[in-house]
């Protein structure tokens, strides 16, 4: 069952080590089948080497576990509920990668301060809340998903693919588990030289609208004419 | 004599460099017998790559080298300390790797900016005082194990498996030698956070309790649910 | 045609991954044949795993594309605006080097802060402004490329041979494609040791300019004594 | 003539790219023997990877090449100063490390912060003052080893085995060239941790003066205990 998208997910897992996004454990990264209606995902708590296609864990979109032996990994209630908000998006990653989690950690948004961002991200990268102490004790994954989708209620989360959660990390996605890994790498580099721009430029060197627009709109627009087609 | 105590010790050393966490011979891990009463630690000043499992040396919990023809770690006398005063480790690691100790040389405690730290230390990460001229000259390195015990008067160094000695660098702990290795390279990772979240957020980004409360317990409490069980 | 320079081209574009210079696709190296009136560059978004000599494009300078059947980088009108105004130089790197790129999101040029700087770079690494929205909606490649010409309106391209285009990233150059991407290599250095200077020494500590003089002249004046010969 | 000490010099040349130290060209380490009066230098300007024992350059104490083909390094009139001035040290090395150079062109000394620091330099690591236009006209390398010296009026070399150049970079020294290296090596992950320091601790962390004491002490002191002896 799956066979090829376990396989997928699985090379999408091990690219986060190769790509210096996670120390131990800390990450996982899932993908869906949308016609089937489920979704794979990395066991809780495997040390990526001793990982293999065979070990990820098949859910289906009411969270029971329909394949797999091992656990799913303990975010998965948040990967579903986005995958329940978010119906355009395919695959979804979570790490603790170093720069865009002290951003998390300090609560604020990622603004857009220059074309690396922009080529990917339209707008700031946005911060959501922390829960309250019912949600927390309540069912937290879960109200974790929730409260990213409460960012998106004026946004398009195929505009931003990604999001910071405030005091804990960030997540991406994109249209499957590869590309949401890229969107990993690429917010961990955004997040780094925002990072690094403030410390010699301040808090007031965002992007003009105009330049953010056509640098997304190139890349991503109807008339996008970046790369190979 | 403890043939797979030296063997796992000697592994635990070596794990430093790998991890990036050393710099020629700065640290040094051990891993204690409890029943027999005995600890096992790296040889003073010898390189990692010269480094084997019949060089470790065997002390008991006198102070007396027990085994081994090389010179014990000169920081022997702190291991020493902390395995009398906290029964429940076995296993102990000092670093100078650089973002830990950039903080015990600011002499400040690092704060819980965020769940990768909560995941792993319950609170603070405290820094212990400097030693007084007089506690420095008589007995310096027995004393800063002293000076650690002293910080945990009113604290669980199962919940917190590190400190930081000001002005010096971090000793972490664990259930045995990996696990303290383990512990160095998470206080690390999480002391490089937190100094780039005061870069950006200021002092004032503490995670709420109820947040550290259910990172804490979700990996270490009665009810864990990380991991494979 | 031109197959030689393909090959330098390449091997120069080769060079920006395996200096850390580049993520994913970001950045291209261009080189000319200055009696030819043609140049080569990177096809717009290939991974660089995937390029080989034969992909590169071949250009001419009213902006003709005369030969590969890939797409040219979406920069090459910046490339094609700096050889027309610059008859001097033979290659061009663009890149969104980390440190370069945040002094480039910052707005700031980067003072001459030491030696490292001097050597290659005669006076402060320039910024050149933002384009208005109608230079950006009507031709942004190459307009981008006429904001780096006005900034050389009272400075020489060959000492000075790099940029920063604010909120965007640095362009260098050079005698030929490799050293374009050599000089990218210094900047991206000089960027980061800038950015760690102000943060212990302020913006006060410039280096004097009979210094920057000296140090300039030692590599590069009539009277060079630095290398063999 | 020479044979083992153009080795000895030539290995400590290539250990300066291995540990990360230098960029291209960037760098030298000298070592001189005593009895003969003659020391060996890198060549100028030749990269690492096409150094070979047999392309150093030979040097006598008047400052005349008296073997090897090739030019000496350019810096080679400061590391003569300094085998002049200070007759206890065998080696020198000039780098452009990133850290130390940030320290030297911000034009301070490093403050001693920690314990890491005390081990190997006793109190701060000065900085020379920048050259006069009369003296960096004149004889500009010669000059900046006079510059060093002057700083150690009143501190013994052996005890601070390293100075910053103000707006330039360090140099640092050791009983031969390997030590020399050595002491580069502590001297840039020393200048990381203090530039760390002062992010989040400000500039008041010095370490205790007795406990630079025993720190020092217990490494170089008559009394030492750090290693095998």
């Amino acid at each position: 069952m799956l066979i090829e998208l376990k396989e997928m997910v699985y090379e999408a897992n091990m690219e986060l080590p190769r790509r210096g996004l996670v120390t131990y454990t800390w990450g996982n990264v899932s993908g869906i089948d949308r016609e089937r209606g489920l979704f794979v995902i990395k066991p809780s708590g495997v040390p990526y080497e001793e990982l293999d296609p065979e070990m990820m864990v098949v859910m289906d979109l009411d969270g029971n576990q329909v394949g797999g032996r091992l656990r799913p990994s303990s975010d998965t209630p948040t990967h579903l509920e986005l995958y329940r908000a978010f119906p355009e998006i395919g695959g979804i990653v979570h790490t603790h990668s170093t720069h865009a989690t002290a951003w998390a950690q300090s609560g604020r948004a990622i603004p857009c301060y220059g074309t690396t961002h922009a080529d990917y991200f339209y707008g700031e990268i946005p911060c959501a809340r922390n829960l309250t102490p019912e949600e927390t004790e309540a069912a937290y994954e879960k109200n974790t998903g929730k409260s990213i989708v409460e960012v998106f209620a004026d946004r398009n989360p195929i505009h931003v693919p990604g999001v910071l959660c405030k005091n804990h990390g960030p997540f991406t996605w994109g249209k499957d588990a590869a590309e949401a890994v890229h969107n990993a790498v690429v917010l961990e580099e955004v997040a780094k030289m925002a990072w690094m721009t403030e410390m010699i430029g301040g808090r007031d060197c965002q992007t003009p609208q105009y330049m953010q627009d056509k640098h997304f709109m190139r890349k991503h627009g109807p008339n996008a004419y970046y790369g190979q087609k």
